[in-house]
């Protein structure tokens, strides 16, 4: 498959051929639309937009970003902004709510009908990133009484406008959701059969409620392989749906998150390109200060030594090394087990064993690396690029290096799960975090040995 | 909902009431069931497979772990073997048979139907990685020439054996992909339509080749929002399709390799806590030789400077500062770079402006640490902490401070872009790489502004 070229439809646009340009947009994908109306730029957004046949027009609308909904809603009358926000599935219209200007909110909320506001209005009120702000209400639902025939009748009249047909659900007389049926065993079974008959008899039903964080639904999606989740209320009442669309993209957002939270930003929802550069710098510089601030320590280690250093030649010459090592040999271990307790891999009651595990490797590592340092060290020295001043200061040295990677990888398992026991995030317990203990740990070690050994 | 408890059913098992677990075992979701056979431990992963009913038999085992699907698999007869195989999905017997022992591949082979045994072997061939590794041929193909009756009457035939029902393919004479059409599309239409009628008419098919990378099938899966992708040969002929439930599994195991590639580690396919120790050295031992070594270049950077070093108080203690401080901020940019590569929301062709995006947030964020910073030393010189010589090697570790952020910046999203430029994975730009590098020229440009403007 190729990627479309949209150089023919600028054309089309330029040209003012918008019968053409609306035949060929027709019969595209909604996603490549919306790309298109990107790149076709803010100016011709509402030019395009209005071309669009209606369906098609929500559909694409839902695959905008903010901004250019913000530029759609402003060149819309009332009336048409009403009749968009019914034609949107619920969880994208309150997506596309929750991004915008209190003011175009207003103006869509007063143009829709009371019972998509009042939705909209209990949508809002959930808290970020719960199961509740990301479901739809879209869903299939039958009572348990229904029949087979009764319920395939009931998709063909209404699964239209319903997200999801794959997945039904089955309630009893106070909306309780007493069962799941695909749709698969529906269309498999004799019409006559009571849809109770036939849901699944799993002694458990596999639910997340509103106020569930979304990257449980995720994790619940992921290990079940489920194409929707259902979203319950705190009496069982079956409120809302997930759809799989919705948790890959959560999926894809929670790793981001993790990743910028492991390289010390402070996460954001916009992509790179569309941010500012005030709020990048803001994202990125208070963990710059805060690491920066604690390197108090490790100045104040070398300070307390530098007479020292002075004296014996190639010491100094070695701390980047020390350092950066280390620093690389904890981030290996943070990452893993930032990764590991993510995917419900490693657990905090594996602690012990992922310790004696990592000490070992740690051991390994560790010797071979200060192993290449000796005889690198050695060569140097003959070389007479980088003089060491007897044989103790490259002993010293691999030592060091020893008890760097080996303290790194301890620090690197111990303090991410740490953090999950006490209900903190992991991913903050990540490379950086860990390298600014393990280098005054590193230094302290490495002057300890040197002190003993060099000045015994 | 709470995650089951095995306790019961491990007691079951051990006061040897079989009868009973079967019909608890029966009663659960496959995934919980293989949780609780790992649970219960190699010795009795035998007998309770050996308790399950076939077809669920079948699905648990496509859940276990290669290591307990070997342990399974010596324990059941040829005969057994063989209706094992045909029972699970193409994909999952590939996964199956990927992992395990030549001996355990040649008797499954050995056993299974003729038919089963091509196409395995056929799968077995298609490189690691590949959409042909990834796909399965349970889907739901209809010629183009058949009506709406005739299809759902074939679904209601033969749709137990289908991976997914859910979207189905409308193939020509020669079984070339002509069109997809959302089962939901069939339900709603009338029976004596022609399928052909109400296929997606989108100019373009969205599908991946067999050869093509499975990132790319995760990346046009998430895009496109599609419950399953469609592979075709080289002759756009449909051979077949690859599952959303495989696709979020695809998704993990990327940003899983991303993370362990940034983390400077080979990737490795299995859990953490299930590799051995040798295994973990081994992943982890290549890259901090390397980057111990190329440290190499740093040290000769301290050593050409080391007695300068001993006549300025202060200098070497703000070495780490300075080295950390750059390594992080190039390790922030470098993951913001990585992420937005992945996803696609960042392309090579935006280099330069996100070249001079940086430039500006480096500004920002060195300047206010460069501030906050010379204020930190003036008071630690104050409380006779750190002293420092004079206030010019303030001034020097400050402006090497807006140095040492901006090159960090410069290359945090320089190296990652070019990396894709040249089709190499930019993951592997990460912080420790740039940290390396970042380093040495902090290093270099701290030097030079101390020799510049200390010693005139």
């Amino acid at each position: 498959m190729e990627s479309i070229s949209f150089d023919s439809l600028l054309q089309l646009l330029a040209d003012g051929r918008m019968k053409e340009l609306q035949t060929q947009l027709t019969g595209m994908n909604a996603v490549d639309v919306a790309e298109f109306m990107e790149e076709a730029g803010a100016d011709r957004l509402p030019l395009i937009f209005r071309i669009l046949p209606k369906g098609l027009a929500a559909e694409v609308f839902s695959y905008l970003d903010s901004d250019q909904q913000a530029v759609v809603v402003d060149s819309i009358s009332d009336a048409e902004l009403g009749a968009l926000v019914e034609e949107l599935y619920v969880d994208d219209a309150v997506d596309f709510l929750e991004e915008v200007p209190a003011g175009v909110v207003r103006r869509a909320l007063a143009n829709a009908t009371p019972a998509t506001r009042d939705v909209i209005i209990r949508f809002l009120q959930y808290p970020e990133n719960s199961a509740g702000s990301a479901m739809t209400i879209e869903m299939v639902e039958f009572h348990s009484r229904c029949t087979v025939g009764e319920a395939i009748a009931q998709i063909r009249r209404t699964g239209v406008d319903k997200e999801t047909i794959y997945t039904c659900y089955i309630i009893d007389d106070s909306r309780r959701l007493i069962g799941v049926l695909p749709l698969r065993h529906l269309l498999l079974a004799a019409d006559d059969t009571p849809v109770a008959d036939i849901m699944d008899l799993n002694a458990q039903i596999i639910s997340v409620g509103t106020h569930d964080d979304r990257e449980k639904v995720a994790e619940i999606a992921r290990k079940y392989d489920m194409l929707s989740v259902p979203v319950v209320d705190y009496e069982n009442r079956l409120v809302g749906i997930i759809t799989i669309d919705d948790i890959v993209d959560i999926i894809e957002e929670e790793n981001t998150e993790d990743m910028e939270k492991m390289a010390l930003m402070v996460p954001s929802e916009t992509e790179y390109l569309k941010t500012g550069v005030l709020t990048q710098a803001r994202s990125r510089i208070v963990w710059l200060l805060i690491l920066m601030i604690s390197a108090t320590f490790t100045g104040q280690i070398i300070t307390g030594f530098e007479h020292s250093l002075a004296l014996f030649t190639g010491l100094t010459a070695c701390i980047p090394m020390l350092m950066d090592t280390g620093g690389n040999a904890g981030n290996q271990t943070s990452t893993l087990m930032i990764r590991g307790l993510a995917l419900g891999e490693i657990h905090t009651r594996d602690y012990l064993r992922v310790l004696l595990k990592e000490v070992q490797v740690a051991l390994l590592c560790g010797l071979a690396l200060a192993a290449v340092n000796f005889l690198r060290m050695l060569l140097l020295d003959w070389l007479g690029v980088q003089p060491v001043g007897s044989m103790m200061t490259i002993v010293v040295v691999c030592l060091a290096m020893v008890c760097a990677v080996v303290v790194a990888k301890c620090i690197g398992c111990t303090l991410p799960i740490a953090a999950r026991a006490v209900h903190l995030d992991p991913a903050l317990m990540a490379g950086p975090m860990i390298t600014t203990i393990v280098d005054a740990l590193s230094l302290l070690i490495y002057f300890s040995l040197a002190r003993l050994l060099l000045m015994g």
